[in-house]
């Protein structure tokens, strides 16, 4: 065991957004410390002495992107070394689903940007940020195969197409639109109502339907199998 | 951000060990150091300034327990202030499930002591290795649901009682049997052999299993969903 260790520890969030106009994208900002000056890289830094993991990360995404989100999972701890230039510094890092509405953006601190990209169209990103972002859309489509996932995204009431939109931009694949909504419907956790959708093109408008807000945080407790 | 850090970066790890006769186990060291001397506790330690988190995390099993595992997975970092009486230590964790016989354990460096301990047979631990063993315990758990488990585990052709043992000692609750060896079954990672299990006692002998190694490791790379 070594006796002097010189290594650092920080905390960095990927954030997903979600709307159903924009598909899927991530929260960055624009650095305004070296190394990486002026490049894009996910909202972080270093832990405080005091601070718990979960503190740290609010507080940076607080300070460089002006946002607050109190439901972040851990994703992974990335600690090859060389993977900061300055000096070993361990990441350990968070991930989240969003609405982007939901938040005003700021920048500030180490930041002098912030903005939401959609997730095909990510810069090139500081560090080793992009490989983050991939572990971090894996482990998110991984997810909503075992968890519900859309009551803070989508609207209280809304057509059973959001959901499968929702859906296939997390999953980045089609689905099987029959198959899906037979399932959802089984689980229980949305429920139909007898109001009809406002069309703007032709179509026969289909009832909307809403979350069952007991069952959705039951089985999102409980886990799902859902093979999609 | 903090300018000056004072955190410290350790590697533990959750071996869990298997058999048939003993059911599910966890490696444990005895500290020859403190805080905690004499006391049971996580196989781990500081990491290196040069060295990978996994590289860490072989060699403090190979120093504390003499023995060498590689496929180890990441489990989460747990970095609660306090959790450390010294300073503000940061664990990130690793789990994995063996064969025990295949190891000879062997005490050194901090540890004056290692041992197979029954999982519902540990004893108190130092710092919040209880708390670490609960979580890996969790992970295994649903781990078991979406990878096939028990390549390295089993005998090369075992009775399929074998099998159904191995999920109930993991998943810590009895199972459909029929439910479980038609869904095993249609998998296809399991093909029956044509020789027949040798009986102690009673009862009709069934054939013997063995894994088809080729689609194990295919559906163990692109999961599985396996309700059982």
């Amino acid at each position: 065991m070594p006796a002097i260790q010189n290594i650092k520890v920080a905390v960095d969030a990927v954030v997903f957004g979600y709307t159903s106009k924009e598909g899927l994208s991530v929260l960055l900002i624009k650095r305004d410390v070296k190394p990486f000056r002026d490049e894009w890289a996910l909202p972080g830094g270093l832990v405080g002495d005091d601070e718990s993991l979960e503190d740290a990360i609010q507080r940076e995404l607080k300070e460089e992107t002006g946002i607050g989100i109190n439901y972040l999972e851990q994703l992974y701890s990335f600690g090859q070394p060389g993977r900061d230039p300055r000096n070993r510094v361990i990441s350990i890092t968070y991930y989240g689903l969003v609405k982007p509405d939901a938040f005003e953006l700021q920048a500030n601190t180490d930041a002098n940007d912030v903005a939401w990209y959609n997730i095909k169209k990510v810069p090139q990103l500081a560090f080793d940020h992009q490989q983050i972002i991939v572990v971090a859309r894996e482990r998110l489509k991984n997810k909503i195969l075992y968890q519900p996932v859309g009551f803070e995204l989508l609207e209280e009431k809304f057509p059973f197409s959001e959901l499968e939109k929702l859906y296939m931009a997390v999953l980045d694949r089609p689905i099987d639109r029959r198959n899906f909504k037979k399932k959802v419907l089984k689980f229980g956790f949305l429920e139909e109502t007898t109001e009809k959708q406002l069309l703007d093109g032709a179509g026969r408008p289909g009832n909307l339907f809403r979350f069952n807000e007991q069952k959705y945080f039951q089985l999102k407790k409980e886990g799902i199998s859902f093979e999609i």
